[in-house]
């Protein structure tokens, strides 16, 4: 039985990358994966054609309002709005870009607002958005605001079949990580995840494994302090607020496969840390969730990709992933009374 | 067809740990698993009784000279020299350090004047071994210093079937790493990565990965700039003598299923870039290597697992590929008219 749920609105993400066909393609297989109904917030022709480029036989509707989406979902692809683009892939422009945001800030109001249970990103480029005014670092960023929400408290996790994992320093260099890690940042984005693998994924008691940040979780403090005296008092704290948290834990074992069944989350201290592994393991099915937003967010682990676009040759399992991750948390939440926004 | 090679020395690690039941274990599947004679240096009654923990019938038979080895090894498992120890699992003492010390400095002098093909060496304590007189940071630093080789000369490869990976600075803090990775030490490693795969691997032209040290390779120097004025010239100095280099990579994709293929070996920056990627996919079976030695060496990429010895539980995979790997490169020596030393 599944708790009814408003369908999800997907953003169009660049033109010109492997986006629009991306979404088409889930369209397609939308029941032999049992996904979750959707619409796309823009791009009625993009995605014919997109869909065109990958030979699939996809009939695009346009919809008047979110709540037509389910109904028509079934028959044909539910395009709600207007705005379009010519279909040109690998080749980026400013136009492009200005639907992309459009149709990322289109989908973001629907789901404030309750019409959409929640949103899904198709990838965008960050240089071309920048260029037309978008002053985010990323899609994250844009959502924390959009939602009133401080940066810190939209905690960025990447989710495999194999996998769940969280950096807590994110796009950082490396030699800024070590005195941008602190315990209270820690602990403030491992309260966030905690509370999301409970209200969203259904988990009672999650397991939080936090990685060590030196070689062997530093060697009692042989290489470097931080796992002593940053980590490792994070660590104390979380436990004495009734979270299970464990570690430092020296990171290159943290990820074998007898490890992984011991946690529910890997808190990794810097984006490699958490990015390699989960890439390694689940690249074509990695997704992207926002915890912490008071919408649902989901977004494939993959970027643009505008060397394959066009070409039908790009994996849509990560987008396949992101739209059903998105449905099952936006039913978590209905089936506890939470609403969209 | 095999061109004959002495047979190879192995070391037994720590008495308390796993080295001396997996070595039973390994000369156990000898024949299942191909794999080429070794004997091992000391612990005639320790290997029984590792073996019969396990539950497996294993004839020691001490011999006198390793010569005799090749003609034992197919009906008994050969001990050269009288050290040993009595087997107590997960309780190391300075006497069972004194004895992985012995052992591995015994066949480390084999392997140096011939009558060893090679060295795999079982994991030892490093704590356990410093409090006995051990001044080195691990067994890597003692062969390099054994050889007459400088440190910088001696580089740790980790091998499993999806991966080849060095890391160019190993047991040093994360805060240490960007100021002691040097476009020359890139290129010192990688020169000595480079003649190792051509002579050692049989692999004529190999291609060379290097990641970079920031997030997404620094985006052009957005994010820390490393990977512009020290990686980047490092590939250009490599490319310039006619090695195959490229990067710098972001890491989080490089050791993506679709991107391995496009490497022979990926240089890692630091400790974890290249583990953690190595742990995940290939844990029962990697192979630490140490390339640009004289002697042929190598050693399952495992600790001593103290708190599993002598529960018959641990994996012999990585000792079995060690084994094996050791005795490819002595034939791969061997072919070219490279003697042990």
């Amino acid at each position: 039985m599944h708790t009814p749920v408003a369908p999800l609105a997907l953003s169009l993400g660049d033109p010109a990358g492997i986006g629009p066909e991306l979404i088409a393609e889930a369209w397609a297989r939308r029941e032999a994966e049992s996904l979750p109904p959707f619409f796309i917030v823009g791009g009625a022709s993009l995605l014919a054609q997109a869909a065109a480029s990958r030979g699939l036989s996809v009939k695009v509707s346009n919809i008047a309002a979110s709540a037509e989406a389910a109904s028509v979902f079934a028959s044909a692809l539910p395009v709600l709005g207007d705005q379009d683009a010519p279909h040109i892939p690998g080749e980026p422009t400013a136009d492009g870009a200005r639907l992309a945001l459009a149709s990322l800030e289109g989908a973001v109001r629907l789901a404030l607002d309750g019409s959409a249970g929640g949103v899904v990103t198709a990838p965008i480029a960050k240089a071309e958005l920048a260029n037309v005014g978008f002053a985010f670092p990323g899609q994250t960023e844009y959502l924390a605001a959009a939602c009133g929400i401080a940066a810190e408290d939209a905690v960025m996790m990447l989710a495999g079949p194999s996998l769940r994992a969280v950096p807590i320093t994110v796009h950082v260099a490396i030699a800024d990580v070590p005195h941008m890690l602190t315990t209270d940042l820690i602990c403030r984005r491992a309260r966030v995840v905690a509370t999301a693998l409970r209200r969203d994924f259904g988990i009672a008691s999650p397991r939080l494994a936090l990685c060590g940040l030196n070689p062997h979780a530093g060697e009692s403090g042989r290489m470097g302090r931080e796992d002593v005296q940053v980590i490792a008092p994070a660590v104390d704290m979380l436990r004495s607020e009734g979270i299970d948290a464990t570690g430092p834990h020296p990171a290159d074992t943290m990820f074998a496969p007898h490890k992984r069944g011991s946690y529910d989350v890997a808190l990794a201290m810097y984006h490699d840390q958490a990015l390699i592994p989960l890439k390694a393991l689940d690249f074509d099915s990695g997704v992207n969730v926002t915890l912490g937003l008071p919408i649902v967010r989901t977004s494939p682990d993959h970027g643009t990709a505008f060397d394959i676009a066009g070409k039908g040759i790009a994996d849509p399992g990560a987008m396949i992933a992101a739209i059903r991750m998105a449905g099952e948390i936006a039913r978590n939440r209905a089936r506890q009374g939470i609403s969209g926004a």
